[in-house]
């Protein structure tokens, strides 16, 4: 594992180029500074961006590149002033991994939204080297960045609170939804989406998934709990839904018709979407915001406050990810599925059980 | 004036078709009911609404139809069961004059969202008479959707409160931007964006009106007290003032780009579309939301609650329309300048001092 001296070589899985295919690649970790946690890996999930940023769909992609972003690992080697952590503990590492600290975002508690913030992979550390993703052995970390896990999370499930589930409770929190009696839609049933449900029950909301097929009606209300199921294409049924929700969360990560969901939002009722990124303009008609004081949110993961907030939820409240678990040699068929839908609900990599090691 | 028994037979003046033109026509209002207030208009302003129904712009537009929905009073005679008002009382009414008092809107102070709500003209009254607007010597409202004008505030320059000022006042108390230090932006000052000028500083904002040429400078400064101004067609200016707004308030009332406007604000800022109808669909990208937390309101004019707590407000702060006053027989060439921008901010007709009376 080498020491505080140097650097290591390590080899992660990386897409080479907007095939987005990945396969391994070697190339260097900074060594651990001293505000710096050393981690060895220990699960990642996968996300949307994931594929997105693999296969260069944002446009910003420098390859090679290492995914991951929703990071369980075990803390290896601690820089010299650190002191929050122990050597063995289980941590998590999130979407960022550097801020500027100095701006308003920084000072709210909303560093994600930073405009110098360091994106996990694909970003450019203050040494000058690219950042890489956890789908890899190790990765280094300023303290910052790096979150314990309360007692009796189960690791692999807790990967994908560190996006998935972060930007679903930071939204609810932030738009003020986590409180109990509201009712709330679902769209979209995905990592994101599946998330969206657990984190709406457990704050005590009526809860609608909404879906293009009935493929999902079973795992939706028998093992996520939601209350009802509604199908986007049957006519009926979104009439009869008109004028009802508090909220819509709206993780489609694709292009799609709004007004739909505008119309069964009640007075003061909120589209949220959180879907990621989708490259063509959205549309809606001003008078259907107008006619209930109706809104359209954006927003992006949550702080690190807020990853501590929400790991504390759902310890207390029992909320993991339901997820399926893939070694590093199936990241690319995994990839395949997801963009497919073909998931329940959220892919994690066995990093550390890989073998070969990746 | 005749009395409570009967109907009236009234002139005021209506468009006859999608020309939009007006001119007189007579029609009978309703006998005061119990609970009706009977009112000698004194005064109405022109909102970009009236121009739109008159010429059959929403598609709803049954003629002959009287616009006027800004409206200033006098009280004539009061239904039997009626004590709230006096004789002589000076009193307004808005764009509602009927609501299902029984929905959650209603029951929430928010009876403009009702979806059994009455418009003040081009609606069907309970009798199953068309309500007629206050482009007439009088109306018959029932007391519910009757204000009171607080001492000390002009009647003329107050009409124009009971929809701009309304809706401007409205949106920025539900949106929690009724205090002090904020930054703002107006965006169009027509009588919509000269109210929210004007709220913005009695809030205590910093107010920049976005524009799209110099014509309004003077006004928006020396005038309205806007702090600053700044051409939305100046790369440079818009540059500089990206990520730096709390809310951005856009009064345009015909189609136009969001992203300009969105890239203003910072972060948890909010675009508030409040304009009015505008009839092709709005675009904006997401990632311009998610990369700030950013939202995109719609809102429709205020409660009779807020319009009490609003008349109160102006009182104490000396808020009030700044206005052109016209007579009755010039309100067609009124509807060509404000549809080309030129009024300074609103007009409003002289009913009553019109001769010969409409």
């Amino acid at each position: 594992m080498g020491s505080l001296d140097g650097e290591r070589s390590i080899t992660g899985w990386a897409a080479k180029d907007s095939s987005g295919l990945l396969s391994p690649y070697s190339y260097t970790l900074r060594k651990t500074g001293p505000e710096d946690v050393f981690i060895k890996v220990l699960y990642c999930g996968i996300c949307h961006t994931d594929v997105h940023q693999a296969k260069n769909e944002v446009g910003f992609s420098k390859y090679p590149l290492v995914p991951g972003h929703e990071v369980i690992g075990e803390v290896v080697e601690l820089g010299s002033v650190v002191s929050r952590f122990r050597i063995g503990e289980t941590v998590g590492v999130g979407g960022i991994v550097g801020c500027c600290g100095a701006c308003e975002p920084c000072n709210s508690d909303a560093e994600q939204y930073c405009r110098k913030k360091i994106w996990s992979y694909n970003d450019v550390y203050l040494d000058g080297k690219t950042t890489q993703g956890a789908f890899a052995p190790n990765m280094v970390v300023n303290q910052k960045f790096v979150v314990k896990i309360p007692d009796g999370l189960p690791p692999a499930e807790t990967a994908p609170l560190f996006c998935a589930g972060l930007t679903a409770y930071s939204l609810m929190k932030n738009l003020g939804l986590n409180k109990p009696g509201l009712k709330g839609g679902i769209l979209g049933l995905g990592g994101l989406g599946h998330m969206g449900v657990k984190f709406a029950k457990a704050m005590g909301h009526h809860v609608t998934v909404i879906s293009s097929s009935e493929k999902k009606r079973d795992e939706a209300i028998n093992h996520l709990g939601a209350d009802e199921y509604m199908i986007s294409s049957d006519p009926s049924a979104m009439q009869a839904a008109n004028d009802s929700f508090n909220y819509i969360l709206d993780t489609l990560p694709v292009h799609h018709r709004l007004e739909p969901y505008i119309s069964l939002l009640k007075l003061d009722g909120k589209l949220i979407l959180s879907g990621g990124f989708i490259s063509s303009p959205m549309q809606f008609f001003v008078s259907m915001l107008n006619m209930g004081r109706k809104s359209i949110y954006g927003s992006l993961m949550g702080s690190i406050a807020e990853t501590e907030e929400m790991l504390e939820f759902c310890a207390k409240k029992g909320v993991t990810s339901t997820i399926e678990l893939v070694k590093m040699d199936q990241v690319n068929s995994a990839f395949e599925r997801m963009e497919k839908g073909d998931v329940k609900f959220r892919f994690v990599v066995d990093v550390a059980g890989s073998n070969p090691s990746p």
